[in-house]
């Protein structure tokens, strides 16, 4: 048997992730809130909440009690909304100690204090000595991984060791995991392109076209980017799968909450109908609230988030927020690349 | 009346270019071969063999006599496939002058002697005297030009006033230009985008998810700037509309051609078959071959090239490609993308 893992959330993507290391003959336990849904894992090997019509390996073991499934980890995964990254890491306190790496596959920011998942974490395991918080992130959506289809993800960590074993992990034939050091592009490029994801649903919604859609990726990454590199974040990060390719799979996807959310907020539904008709968490919402108030207090230029808030938060009718949003007066496209990148043209050369 | 402008070659990109410049009131004549077609598009408005059910603006005055067309135009805008690229402009040679900008809206690579669109024409008319040559280039499926669906695109040229020239006579409230200094980069992100439209066709044909697109079109993106920068390309025009953009925009339309291809080779037919069947220029065949000879001789590595060329010209089967591709050992991703990039990390930050 392979190394103790205690899988924290078993929504589509935990369940997903709990998967790839069932396969990879892991020792995996997958902590859920609820009773019944253990219980339907344990028993049915199905989800069928979050995964509906797919067989899970029976070789996941799913409870209830956190500390049946944490308690002697080598390797604690948490995978739970950015709204319940605190709680929950407050309540694995007890399982933490100097041989635990965490990893958390979690993609927010929290609105207030714009903190990212990992400082989330580390602030709640304060006073507590483990090996590292590493981040998995990329283009996955969870019912291609359960299909096996292949996937390639990211891993990153100030801690390069631990990030490399969290890739042995995870490694396999139709799951490829690629290391990156650079732990702040990687968890922001997740967090901000469910911003970009709501935003391009909503052009759907409204029924523009491919053109648009491009145009509106193409300077989202950038936005991305510039607000990345403000907090430290190495550029090139954007262009990898944890930026770019996350960004083409949320955007393109049905299965993708946040655009759907965009999508029924384009076709003039307001947020709290939206919300309660999807029934899911959909991140994005929360994350431009935070996102917002950050490029504010930071003075980096974000358009499509600004347009996203004014929609949500301030009433703005979609339809003139993506007209704004292609009318604005901006001429000479490399020039503005290199202000945002925050680089300079010539040195790069 | 505004400038004058000959259209050369009235496929559907010529004639929703020429659409563009009538609704902007430019004095536009619309250059086709065939006298058929010249006069449906004069007395019916309609092209429908290019742009089936589409109403042209009745300005458009479309001839197949070329000199009728370009004799005294101060622009003459060439949007022909890169096969025919020579020819045409040595044809043009009389009606070119100090005065004339030529525009072109090509993507290709010529096989053969690697060059560029912009320079076969500079070749062809070698001798003469004329302002500039200008691209244009970016994420813009005809119909939706066609449609006045929002859409941008870049210009570039050496010379800045002419592509300045240029975004006045094309820019209005629906189709929006931007400059750019980087004439390489803006005509090879233009042209390769094609080489991995086919390839993700062709993943599409397979059965492939959204995850592997995700990551293919991540790293198609990567290996274009790889061979752009060797040719002098600023590494951020990838990263803008005329190289993210389109590959977005070609990788996930029904309307592209280069995706269809790639679509019916991963269904399982050859590349004869499919050529027949589609019955329009392909452009991202040539330009792989074109593309694949140059990595090689430049020794820039290309492995989403190479793998689309063995399938298209030594009848290596689809599957078998695309898993070598997914496959390949790669562990470190930021490492892997500076190298490609060929920009030293520690100076770009």
């Amino acid at each position: 048997m392979g190394e103790k893992i205690a899988v924290i959330g078993a929504g589509s993507w935990g369940t997903a992730l709990a998967a790839v290391l069932a396969d990879n003959n892991q020792n995996v336990r997958l902590w859920t809130r609820r009773e019944d849904q253990a219980a339907e894992i344990n028993q049915e090997s199905t989800n069928h909440k979050y995964l509906p019509g797919f067989n899970l390996p029976s070789a996941i073991h799913a409870s209830a009690d956190l500390k049946r499934c944490a308690a002697d980890a080598d390797y604690i995964l948490l995978v739970v909304p950015t709204k319940a990254v605190r709680e929950i890491t407050y309540q694995i306190r007890p399982f933490v100690d100097e041989h635990t790496v965490l990893i958390h596959a979690s993609k927010g920011i929290e609105p207030g204090t714009s903190k990212r998942i990992s400082e989330m974490m580390e602030e709640e395991l304060e006073g507590i000595h483990y090996k590292a918080t590493v981040v998995l992130s990329g283009p996955s959506h969870a019912e291609e991984v359960c299909e096996r289809q292949p996937t390639t993800v990211t891993v990153s960590s100030h801690v390069m060791e631990a990030a490399e074993n969290v890739q042995e992990l995870f490694m396999n034939n139709h799951f490829r995991v690629y290391t990156n050091q650079d732990l702040i592009g990687v968890e922001i490029g997740g967090a901000l392109k469910n911003i970009i994801a709501l935003g391009i649903g909503m052009t759907d919604g409204l029924g523009y076209g491919d053109n648009a859609k491009a145009a509106l990726m193409t300077r989202g990454l950038a936005e991305i980017a510039r607000l990345g590199v403000k907090l430290g974040a190495n550029p090139l990060t954007f262009t990898g799968l944890s930026g770019l390719g996350d960004l083409i799979v949320t955007c393109f996807s049905q299965h993708s909450r946040n655009w759907r959310a965009g999508y029924k907020l384009g076709s003039g539904n307001d947020l709290d109908t939206v919300l309660e008709e999807m029934g899911m968490v959909v991140e994005g919402v929360r994350t431009t609230k935070a996102v917002h108030g950050l490029a504010a207090d930071l003075e980096v230029e974000m358009p499509i988030t600004a347009a996203l808030y004014n929609v949500l938060f301030e009433k703005k009718q979609p339809e003139e927020a993506v007209q704004e949003l292609m009318g604005r007066v901006k001429k000479h496209e490399v020039e503005n690349m290199s202000l945002l990148l925050g680089t300079d043209f010539n040195n790069i050369k």
